[in-house]
């Protein structure tokens, strides 16, 4: 029972794995850097991606498709702040995106018109570890609320990341959260993250997050021009 | 392959479920009462443990079981507070606890002097809810610097739960959290809920649950005697 499972689970993983590869391919041949934000449910994803594309979602072309396990309520805040598309994707109890659910996502996205694709994965700092979507790079986004010892609880998917956004730091006054101790436990599982702090409710810090995104749309453009 | 994914799945829920209720059935046996703590990361389970442990521990003959995916972290910080056992699992990277690894940490839990077992659940609102532990009730521990639409993306959660407690309330007047309005959401998820309202961090309403707690027990030992 345990071998079949197994088993089973390693070829859906494979399968997973070469269509993120096209994915990555498709991506890559449209020069658009792509970010899979991961995190707990209720760090403030979606409050910082309304604030992102509401500040330079026409600047930087921003394209974005965003998973929920129920609701398209997400969905439907960020439609508030663009005109671009936001597609939503309900993986109807799973508890991750798949790269088929990003593939079928691509067809309804203007690649022309996008150079930063930003996936919104589900609110899960277990499950999104392991399944790759094609993105250029994972994201933790990750509340000063949790407190510091969640790169060593869940440390695949800091392992797994290649930046952490500490969000709510507005809150920091007001809640046992050491950040120095927080990088330390998350250097410790990965010591190549590079780290954000910012308030998306408050607004601090998002320039930082923006110079980022903008320095690594416009290589990647050099690098294809 | 699809087919073949839910097959197995299937099999794996009904076996899961056949444990259970042995465990159900043994917890009955020796009159306790058992509640499974969900939450999002974070949320603060073990902390309000902490404090549970510490007060009213010794009272109410609580015995804990916690679930982690790498480390044994929450058990260690529990284990300060309590001189009763407190057994640790580590799903080795399972997004919850299943039946089998409570059967087995029963073995390890003095149950003729255990009244209530408390068991804290990797910290994740999707997988836990699918999964029938044995417990009288299951409880989400629902931190207010999650945002109020938490019942509404996580529905399978609130309506596998008996009862949420909003924990963290002392950060209220710094976030945008309107409790009516979460409340009102897992209302319409599930109108049996019942809520508690507490700051595991300074105290505020823990008297409420600790209530809760020993009204429960008193009523099983009751009806047995």
């Amino acid at each position: 029972m345990a071998v079949r499972r197994i088993e089973v689970r390693e070829r859906v993983m494979e399968r997973n794995n070469a269509i993120a590869a096209t994915v990555r391919e498709r991506l890559r041949e449209h020069g658009i850097v792509t970010y899979n934000l991961v995190s707990s449910p209720g760090a403030g994803k979606t409050l910082m991606l309304e604030r992102t594309l509401r500040d330079v979602g026409r600047e930087l072309g921003i394209s974005v498709i965003t998973g929920d396990v129920q609701t398209q309520n997400d969905a439907d805040r960020l439609a508030r702040h663009t005109s671009r598309l936001v597609q939503a994707v309900v993986t109807g109890g799973a508890c991750h995106l798949d790269a088929r659910q990003i593939e079928a996502g691509l067809d309804a996205v203007d690649l022309e018109a996008t150079r930063l694709l930003i996936i919104e994965n589900v609110g899960n700092l277990v499950c999104p570890a392991n399944w790759d979507l094609g993105e250029t790079a994972k994201i933790v986004v990750f509340s000063v609320t949790e407190g510091e010892d969640k790169p060593l609880k869940y440390p695949r998917m800091f392992e797994q990341s290649t930046h952490v956004i500490f969000n709510k730091i507005d809150l920091l006054r007001h809640v046992p959260f050491d950040v120095d101790r927080a990088v330390a436990y998350a250097r410790q599982v990965n010591p190549a993250l590079r780290f954000f702090s910012l308030s998306a409710l408050h607004g601090t810090g998002m320039d930082e997050w923006y110079q980022f995104l903008r320095a690594n749309v416009r290589e990647l453009q050099a690098h294809q021009a």
